[in-house]
């Protein structure tokens, strides 16, 4: 792992702010209003883009640091759902929280992330979170598990972005701040066999060294292709709704991660992701209502 | 197939209400405050209690059912997550609803169940819902699945109720509410046996002929005993979070409902449920954060 530490104190977890210096803790900074507390301003960065709008992940992810800021010592979310409402554009937003239960163990909020009517400066509400959060450093080690980490080959022998369709990359800049290698097997879409089978998989990291703490794994989970891309179903694929449960605190190094869909109906699918880290450990696991390509 | 059908016109698709006689509209019945619009008034039957408690299905699809009324005419949640707060109890309650987006195809919305304190009057949030609605009877018939519908002997081979342990129905006023036949496979916990595996499936239907629809398929992905009990870990495993997607209209007759988990982690396991209609079809998928039994 040729990856840097940034600095991660294990007593603690990882707490990564924008000083950091990685550019996922930069695209997802939030600075809280001193005259209205609960409110964070922020700043959707270009290169974080997947088309028009902004990625989704990065978006959770954005929306999951204003809450843990705001239901702190609550810091990570065992469970956040997503609501995607309309899309993001690159500029500023703001961030509207709302501290729904404050309990002893998990802390319940809700989020509201805006961007603003380009003539009448009016907020229009691009994403809707509702989360609970708690602390994975106070996690009990009791796992009992039948799942099982997938099978790919180790990441110099996947697939790197390089090797996207170019007119895929021109549309992706989110591609370019990841180091994402994916699953040979699951690219026949590239090559213009899809394997019809609904899987898409590979190894996931950030390029700049910055290790996975819960927050980047809301990234993770909406980071990689659309899984349509292997049944032969290109184009976008808008989701309506992506839930995420943070199993565990994700060890430093590769992040493993799979996306299947098993169901096509009425114009909607769902996307199954599981993120594994590199102690073969279920970190995360989350499931996106999505629409059907045309 | 005994059960009687409660007239379902086919071209509006179902509209039960509490007029409908069945004891599920019945209890997860609403009605809109004259002087406040979006704010329902409701009554938790003692009928739907599972220990202290009212069942978690039974609460969503009542907040469901205000949420369908606020976002008319797109009255079926396509996606909908419940984060459960406390404990409700029989008595009062009221959701206060949000329309949150109103679309061509979908609107979003979001409810907030609240009981009252007995001394102050003051209201106590039981559950908040986030979700998006659609019309399913405008569904599209393209279905793509690779998914299998769950092996299971015929209901009259399965196991009722009447055959649950009297210490565990004598918490579980639900279960008389529910025609629910397990699977002979999966009930090995009954006998002093669990298989361990992880997994819980069986036939559902409303005793009273109530046919299914997308509130009752609310109830139905949180209708089984908790699948920790296939696990040999019996006691109490409280939702933190639940979310369904409603996939189809379901057909009238019985439901076949699985329910399997993979990961006990941080104590905490998460319970996937699917729910299969009589035509084969998926026509629901849920998720949901559960804390683990001591």
């Amino acid at each position: 792992m040729a990856a840097a530490s940034v600095g991660q104190d294990p007593d603690s977890g990882p707490d990564f702010g924008p000083e950091s210096g990685s550019e996922f803790d930069r695209g997802s900074a939030v600075r809280e209003r001193a005259a209205e507390p609960g409110v964070y301003d922020a700043e959707l960065d270009p290169g974080w883009r997947i088309g028009a709008g902004v990625n989704g992940g990065l978006l959770l992810a954005l929306a999951g640091r204003a809450l843990s800021q705001r239901l702190a010592p609550h810091r990570d979310p065992f469970s956040i759902s997503g609501y995607y409402l309309t899309a993001s554009r690159p500029g500023p937003a703001v961030v509207r929280t709302e501290a729904v239960r404050i309990g002893r163990t998990l802390s319940t909020g809700s989020a509201s992330l805006r961007q603003f009517d380009p003539r009448t400066g009016e907020e229009i509400e691009r994403l809707r979170v509702l989360a609970s959060y708690g602390d994975l450093t106070a996690a009990q080690e009791d796992v009992r598990t039948s799942a099982v980490p997938p099978e790919m080959p180790p990441p110099e022998q996947c697939i790197g972005a390089e090797h996207a369709p170019p007119e895929f990359m021109a549309q992706a800049d989110l591609l370019q701040r990841l180091d994402l290698r994916l699953d040979p097997a699951c690219v026949g879409w590239a090559l213009g066999s899809p394997s019809g089978v609904g899987r898409i998989q590979g190894w996931l990291r950030l390029p700049d060294g910055r290790e996975p703490d819960p927050l980047m794994l809301l990234l993770a989970v909406d980071a990689l292709p659309p899984v349509t891309f292997d049944l032969g179903l290109f184009g976008w694929t808008p989701t309506i709704e992506l839930t995420a449960h943070v199993r565990a605190l994700p060890a430093p190094g590769w992040l493993r991660v799979t996306h299947a869909t098993r169901n096509l109906a009425n114009g909607f699918l769902e996307e199954d992701c599981e993120v594994w880290d590199s102690k073969d450990r279920l970190v995360a696991q989350s499931r996106q209502l999505a629409i059907v390509p045309r």
